[in-house]
């Protein structure tokens, strides 16, 4: 965490001082919005948050309801969602609030006696394998909370507009604000009351019944057929003793999603009631909270569960369906796109693998800096027309995983051939269900793959994983990754060649030209105006032992003078050799060439580009591509 | 973090339900107060946030100041100091915005050229050898603030009052409320008034000018002479390649301990203005800051620092005392104190070591169960006594250490035999400013060593040192001593025999006697109308590992049925065998016989008894010792 660079700072440095429109921010709705976000759902929330490191930027988040989420939703948090926090500044707290699953046990009908449930298999869970951070989980509503307070501390200071409800939206050809939207107030002193803003871009958070979609005549695409389940969040006195352990539950008399929640005491209980018939007509909804109780006994025994207390119910039907665009914008119009859609917006699906909150936080990741890049003039609106190239194949991939894992989940005992076909596909498949199988394809913020094999360890498209490395001006291990926040920066991870700082090496020549040469992508797209590191985020990571490296002999670039009192940088200079806390070798565990490497990181933290040191232009060109040149 | 067991909680689970006098606790001070405390610095915060626990008990904290410290004073952590966070819940929150101190480096004069200084050694930190837990600096600022937190979000709603001075106090012989405060507001509307309160109890927590000391007569003790030290916190521009590493550097121009700060900038540098004149009557302190800063860059020659911005400065001198009594009952007296000093209001030295706001925050955590205890019923007043008989012995260890590594430190280069002398000491002593040389001899609380060789790794007196268990619940590997919490209750923690749970053994007949048993001090000492576990918070550990321990079979006291919903508690149970993520096993790490062991520690963790399993009236005479039959 830096800070004081700007003078003293007292108080809790997670609040970073109010900037532009962040300072007076008025309290109703202004007639001109750059940015509409609606909906406070995960990615709803999360757009809210990113677009508050863009102060310049007018953004607002309206949500129908009258306040906070209290309780409900989703609550399965993958390790790339943790990774995530990370960036905004609360993993640290979410974690140590939340349940960290560390198994998932397999139930299934006793051979002996079928009306009984008997432990088949133990898994561990997986997330410690792929990720540095846990596989939590915590209520949707906490989540929300830890979003609202980085949107709130951000230099926007956004806050969202609750009570403001989505009516209706027109998109105009022409004008500064072309979108046009209606708005109604359910809440306040102005319930009822009607009014149009205008927005040069909307974002269409707003679930699964969603009135941006509705607006921008986009519609949902997939199955037909519904299958119902009754969730519960319960307090309760019980014989079961995996009750603190997630469990999937495959019973003669049906099944069970078993979920310890938070707390230590709650726990959330997905009951299949089955497929819906056609002619259903929501009836399923209707299901009492005693029925879905009963059903959870009959499904558990031997043992029991004497209820004391539900926190939360419900009783819903999904389908898998993926909408049939994420933006407001047809194949071959030559226009870029106004409205986006997000989340449960553009894809729904059963519940049961713990994704739709994490895909629809990485929706709103993707939207963020993109919005933003465009709307401060750093990149040209075409930017704008990945995002649904983006996320429009995670959604489906998705669908296709969930409808796969559903269909295993719900299947009768007299179906299941091989005892371990659930935990089998669950550990074959984790690095989806964990966040990491989203890999986006070549385009102008992804490179092609010429030079993948310099870093192996670093899939192009792929998000960067992180690994320990040193501080050189402290000596202290540290994650690499987690120095990359949600602040809408390129990171450009310079990896040394072999010779020490100080010594002639393509490193310094790569430095030199990145500091001074005509064609450098720092020169050509950093405002002059501000700080050396405003748009790019240069760093090295040496061979060496951090005490082997020479700060002073370091190049410059690596240690900027930035902030109104110019101080040194001190944080953008890493070793990979051994130190006291840290035997690991980035360069080792990531694959990197000892000739070095250059790795391009997205403000989303997607691998964008790969280069030798010496391919400078190769390295001006990519950006060229997605940046214009500074104003 | 347990929470939801007296039903959902949609917010913060950090904030509690305020219970009792945290309910509409009145905002102007009231007359009658059980415990006043007269001070906001380190000790008196901690105090605070202790007390917020006994919402029974009317806490209120004077300080003189309008509002919360901004700027400068301590800022050393020891990781015992981050342990006690951890109990009051904040650790991890602070640790993330901390500077973690990895190395201490030796700087001194270069033999070829005595101007000019050079690092003479490295000296790996030793945090991490001791405890589970890092050295940090952060501004004592930043450290008030989350004991302000834990008071404000605690059951009792304690905020400071601000703008409130002591003047002065009368100990009377009689009367519920036997201490007579006179008390003068300095800040508000009511600027200048004076006010008569009475109290209880008070805690002079006003620093080394404490006027609750000079109230009771205490007097300080120690060296007559002083030393001067010019410090400043600032940010800076230099080619010191150091300048985010401790250093402590002894050149020919003088002396510097250097220490970097949170944020990534900023630092504080200690520069040794010598000893002053017996004559000089406070004339240091007019030393400008330019000098200080012209000084740094003398000693630090051939490096120099261009200091930007100075955040905070100060001179002071400073002796080494320790004042003659830390209560108002002199030895002989019959009578149980009314009146505690603690921190620098009862004892001075350096700063150098990086101490005071250590020792004065375990004094705070020393006294605030032991009032909480008293006030509440559960114990005699006599447990008061052991305040000043424990706490005044580390003030005078503190001291002798301090003038130890004092004086190494302000040693001119010429009286410095082998140059590794202050690196030497620093490691070999390094128990000592960690925070763990705390022994606190045998006494009502801490039981004698009769049977220490059954658990060697929990020295008796001293704190207990948490190690790797594994929850049986969940399968998660979690730091034992991290499940005590800053809430008053002691901890028993039952180490198992061999045998499994559900078989005979002798751990079986310990819980089952320690439910039911007639002199069960579970049954003796805890109140009949709340949960079992109210006063002693009873644990076990079973060899095995975690998925070899059948729940169901675990006796009942260790999973009792508590609160409103009377849900079953899934934390108190642990399994020291190997799991995915702990490969530890606590009894061979802390020497814990197989044969099982009770470990009895205190509500400020320090270890108070070890017992056989089978010293069922040992166990029961200790907690008669120390705790009064619940009413």
């Amino acid at each position: 965490m830096q800070f004081h660079h700007h003078g003293y700072v007292s108080r809790d440095p997670r609040v970073l001082p109010a900037a532009a429109g962040g300072i007076d921010r008025p309290n109703d709705l202004p007639d001109e919005i750059d940015v509409l976000i609606v909906g406070s759902g995960p990615a709803g929330m999360l757009l809210a948050a990113q677009m508050s490191q863009y102060p310049t930027v007018t953004t607002r988040l309206i949500e129908k309801r009258a306040g906070r989420l209290e309780l409900g939703q989703a609550d399965g948090i993958q390790p790339r969602s943790v990774e995530t926090f990370q960036a905004f500044g609360f993993a640290e707290r979410i974690v140590a609030e939340a349940y960290n699953i560390g198994w998932m046990n397999f139930w299934g009908a006793d051979p002996d006696d079928p009306t009984r449930i008997v432990r088949t298999s133990r898994t561990a869970d997986y997330a410690y394998d792929i990720s540095e951070f846990p596989h939590l989980i915590v209520n949707q509503a906490r989540v929300l909370d830890y979003f609202a307070e980085a949107a709130a501390h951000g230099p926007g200071r956004i806050v969202p507009d609750y009570g403001v409800e989505f009516v209706g939206l027109t998109v105009h050809e022409h004008g500064e604000y072309p979108v046009e939207v209606q708005v109604r107030y359910t809440a306040g002193e102005r319930s009822g009351q009607e009014r149009t803003v205008r927005a040069k871009y909307v974002a269409g958070c707003d679930g699964a019944r969603s009135g941006v979609r509705a607006a921008i005549g986009r519609v949902h695409v997939g199955d037909v057929s519904q299958h119902a389940w009754g969730v519960m969040d319960v307090m309760v006195d019980t014989d079961f003793p995996d009750w603190r352990i997630k469990c999937a539950i495959n019973a003669e008399a049906g099944n069970i999603l078993h979920i310890p929640r938070e707390g230590g005491y709650l726990s959330r209980v997905y009951v299949d009631l089955g497929e819906v018939a056609a002619d259903d007509g929501h009836r399923v909804r209707q299901t009492p909270i005693e029925e879905i109780i009963r059903k959870a006994n009959e499904i558990l025994h031997p043992y029991s569960l004497d209820v004391k207390e539900v926190a939360w119910h419900s009783v819903y039907e999904v389908g898998h369906r993926v909408t049939d665009g994420f933006d407001d914008v047809d194949a071959g119009t030559d226009r870029d796109p106004r409205v986006f859609l997000t989340g449960d917006a553009c894809h729904t699906h059963s519940a049961k693998a713990g994704q739709g909150m994490n895909v629809s936080m990485q929706d709103g990741f993707n939207l963020g800096w993109k919005l933003g890049s465009v709307l401060t003039g750093r990149s040209p609106a075409s930017l704008l027309a990945t995002y649904g190239a983006e996320r429009r194949p995670v959604a489906q991939q998705l669908i296709d995983f969930d409808r796969e894992w559903s269909s295993l989940m719900a299947r009768k005992p007299e179906e299941i051939s091989a005892e371990q076909d659930l935990a089998t596909y669950y550990l074959a498949t984790a690095e989806f269900p964990s966040g990491f199988m989203t890999q986006y394809g070549p385009s102008p913020i992804v490179g092609d793959a010429t030079h993948q094999d310099l870093a192996s360890g670093f899939p192009l498209g792929k998000r960067f994983k992180s690994s320990p490395v040193t501080f050189v001006a402290d000596g202290n291990a540290v994650q690499l990754g987690h120095h990359a926040r949600a602040d809408g920066r390129w990171r450009v991870y310079a990896f040394a060649d072999a010779p020490r700082a100080g010594e002639a090496s393509v490193l310094a020549d790569w430095a030199e030209w990145m500091q001074h040469g005509e064609d450098s992508p720092l020169r050509r797209h950093t405002p002059a105006s501000g700080d050396i590191d405003a748009v790019l985020d240069v760093k090295v990571v040496y061979q060496q032992a951090y005490d082997d490296v020479d700060y002073m002999a370091v190049p410059e670039i690596f240690r900027p003078h930035t902030g109104p009192l110019g101080l040194m940088d001190w944080e953008k200079v890493f070793a990979a050799g051994p130190a006291r806390w840290n035997e690991s070798d980035i360069f080792t565990e990531r694959g990197i060439s000892r000739d070095g490497a250059v790795v391009v990181v997205r403000p989303d933290q997607y691998v964008a580009g790969i280069f030798p040191l010496s391919a400078t232009a190769e390295l001006a060109g990519f950006f060229a591509g997605v940046l214009l040149p500074a104003r």
